[in-house]
């Protein structure tokens, strides 16, 4: 069974994504679930991701992820891709995320991110907009904002 | 002034797009352009390019293209992709395509798509239900399809 | 302090590695492990890894992975790659990769390769001849072997 | 026949570089040839490219491009990739370049660079380092530099 997760967006599995085996090659999930990130913060948190970077040049790098790959993905299968708050740290933040086609599970992962200067590369503390932006998201979602 | 093409799909601008120059870096504007002739041949022409290549075992590789890149896109930019076709050969496929932000050209293409058996790898006519679909999208949009 | 693998090859970090925060993009180093692995299979133990896939249609696919990122990596950084082999199992292969820049550690992993077959992406018993290798690196690194 | 380049650089082809037909994806033969740009300012011309961009805030984005694809390449080739000046103006610089196993071309391209400010994205004279660097690399490729 697959987890629903608090947002999702369906996605199309690409001939790009896709290695010599037909299938999805592990790394793309990888680069899906970071547009997933953007989407989240940028159309669900209301704070234009671009302008974090680039402008207020506040990265949020991550620091560690665990991933199963449970089913494969194939060219042209229509997916979800889910995110869900497990833990909002002082300077990071706890995330699980996944795809799934109806109720069958193909991927899930467990990521966390860090806010940090993109002068020094070093760790700050989560912008209060965006902490309260995810704050306001638990609060929308409270079973899967207290794990 | 940027071409508006027979079929067009919007696009985000995302980080994994872009260098460190925080620009789109040029050889994703090509995986941008590849996913949008998949979108084309399923959505617009109605034939599931999945089952193009992998049960019916026919490719769409590219033999040619040449760019010009007009205008830089950043991360964020929300943009349009475009494509119409120039020519339709026995067995090649000629495009023109392009990514603008309203009237600001970004980015444009020609692009010979030639059709391969996938064992063989070598040049097949275009099927039949492929080569009327883009008859009928050329009559449906006439001023590209007489270049 | 980096580990120091069993397997090291060297790599310099590139252009098209790096996003807008001008640091790897993590999943880049995905995609660098996985040409590791490659080199490791065909080069060290010997065994032609586009042949496994394309002829002999057995994949290594990754059923999990854990990451943890410890350092930024920056264009124009010559890092070295490295990979043991935690466990060989009947049908999995677990494997602790990494990538140091000296003594400095700038990211670790450990990942489950499974054996599959490629026509029915089912799992499948690791070859013998991909075995024996594997227990002969193994046995050439012995520390590594027994984690 | 395929044209043997001033400046050559060996490359195996990868699954990563592979799509589901199990030959290189046309976009991956531009990141593999941006390498190779890289390779020649940094080993050939003496000029760091990585401190080109992020010390000195000087880019070399692309302009324009043509490709032709005249073979395919599989998972395992050993290729070379090559390069050659075609001209050098106040602020571009045009190149040809290719990839070959042997005698046998698999894809050409000719590809204009412009040098251009990371603070302003416009463009700037190429810097006089660099200008001489590249006159003395035709000067000992003659051939290549009067096209």
């Amino acid at each position: 069974m697959a987890t629903i997760h608090a947002f999702e967006r369906p996605l199309r599995i690409r001939f790009a994504h896709c290695d010599p085996a037909g299938i999805v090659f592990f790394p793309q999930y990888l680069v899906m679930v970071n547009s997933l990130v953007e989407d989240w913060v940028s159309d669900e948190l209301g704070i234009p991701y671009s302008q974090l970077l680039m402008k207020r040049r506040t990265g949020l790098p991550t620091v560690s992820l665990s991933c199963e790959f449970t089913a494969i993905s194939r060219m042209g299968d229509e997916v979800l891709l889910g995110l869900s708050v497990e833990r909002l740290g002082q300077r990071s933040i706890g995330l699980q995320l996944g795809c799934r086609q109806g109720d069958e599970e193909r991927f899930r992962m467990r990521q966390v991110l860090v806010c940090t200067s993109l002068e020094s590369h070093r760790a700050v503390d989560v912008p209060p907009d965006l902490r309260n932006a995810i704050g306001r998201f638990i609060e929308r979602h409270p079973s899967r904002g207290t794990p």
